[in-house]
């Protein structure tokens, strides 16, 4: 798969992409990730790539050109039209489902805005997805598209170490994680769970989900709508509730 | 302000935090961001920070005491101890709310989660608060450690370069915001609406306001049941429901 970011700061992009587990996997070769200046695509004189907004307002917007010709020199260079992406407040709600979804697309291209914006007419000219990482206010594209193309790199085959993490994601369905351990076995007064080291794989994957269920219930009841319950699950939520209702 | 993140990629955080809007506040001394390696601290001899979890299960967790050192060297450093946010998926979602609060206080610290995750005790011993940006998986805390920096540094009196830009969150009231448009006038055959080069004030704020709830309720209409309504925006609402039902 191949990932390109439109941006005005490549460098910023690069020093991210090239760190930890995605640089590993893309000097492996098992995905290609890259960042295009706009800025050097634009047609001004003084290689400006911005200008204040009609209808009045502060801040300056984007204009159309730079980013109209720096996609079509992608697009030529590939032989091919990526999907189009563009991060932004106005776009729908990054979600694991839909960054699945774009794993499995051979080439897509994330348009970074900055300032206050971009101009609407490149945006509906080339644009063929708006995507907002979180219901908050950045100061521009760069990070949510180093964090969708985290998010959709990790799932491509053989990007992660191992095939289980990106398993999990299925495996606890919706669910929040149970806590989790590692040596020593006391620290700082603190000891693992007696359960975790009892050796009884049934125990310990039972106490896994129980810690899941509980964790998702005090934190995110929301997820447990949309999350995969067994009947187990539904018994052991039930008395899980009964337990937060009457702590005594 | 001062923010100081906890990583094992210390490098790739500032980077990011160098460049552009943040990068010149940080400059200008309107706001301090560090990042410390959590790597330094650790009293192991061969310098490892991680071990295989309790219980079983693929991957490795990062060790309570490198975190521990790490974040009492920066308590000892500060002489306060700063409230210390844990990025993880197991948090209640960030907000834009939330991010103001956090704005308003003198330190924060943030805690960059690697591979499978942390062990549980030192969140316990140590941890405030966590956060999530998203409900989605990432490999690492770093990105989402940068996006709450970029969010809460940007309100930050004297962070953004003009107050407006941030005065417009609460503007808009919880709407998206409507489409932008500059310069040229008429780009690739398409121009700029009539009403903003119009010059007349007033109506052309009734443009933007009908626009932004267009596509409030086109797009994101969860968006508007918390957002600041007026009787004349429900009124636009009520007539753009109707052509949206009808559009014959």
């Amino acid at each position: 798969m191949r990932i390109d970011i439109l941006t005005l700061f490549p460098d910023m992009c690069r020093a991210v992409y090239g760190e930890s587990i995605l640089g590993r996997a893309i000097a492996k070769g098992m995905i290609e990730v890259h960042a295009r200046n706009i800025r050097d695509y634009t047609l001004d004189k003084h290689n400006r790539v911005d200008d204040t907004p009609y209808g009045g307002g502060m801040g300056m917007l984007m204009q159309a050109q730079p980013i109209y010709d720096c996609f079509g020199a992608l697009c030529e260079e590939l032989g091919a039209r990526p999907h189009l992406i563009y991060l932004s407040a106005q776009g729908a709600l990054l979600t694991q489902r839909r960054a699945r979804e774009l794993a499995a697309m051979p080439n897509i291209a994330l348009l970074c805005g900055h300032y206050e914006g971009v101009d609407e007419r490149v945006l509906r000219a080339i644009v063929d997805e708006e995507i907002s990482i979180g219901d908050y206010v950045l100061t521009g594209g760069e990070l949510p598209a180093l964090v969708l193309t985290d998010c959709v790199a990790r799932m491509v085959p053989g990007v992660l170490p191992n095939e289980e993490a990106y398993a999990r994601e299925s495996h606890y369905g919706g669910l929040l994680e149970h806590p989790q351990y590692t040596k020593p076995y006391e620290w700082n007064g603190m000891r693992v769970p007696d359960v975790l080291i009892s050796g009884h794989h049934a125990n310990i994957e039972a106490w896994k989900r129980r810690e899941s269920l509980r964790r998702t219930l005090e934190r995110r009841p929301d997820l447990l709508e949309n999350a995969e319950l067994t009947a187990e699950d539904a018994r052991i939520l039930a008395q899980l509730r009964e337990t937060q209702e009457d702590p005594a």
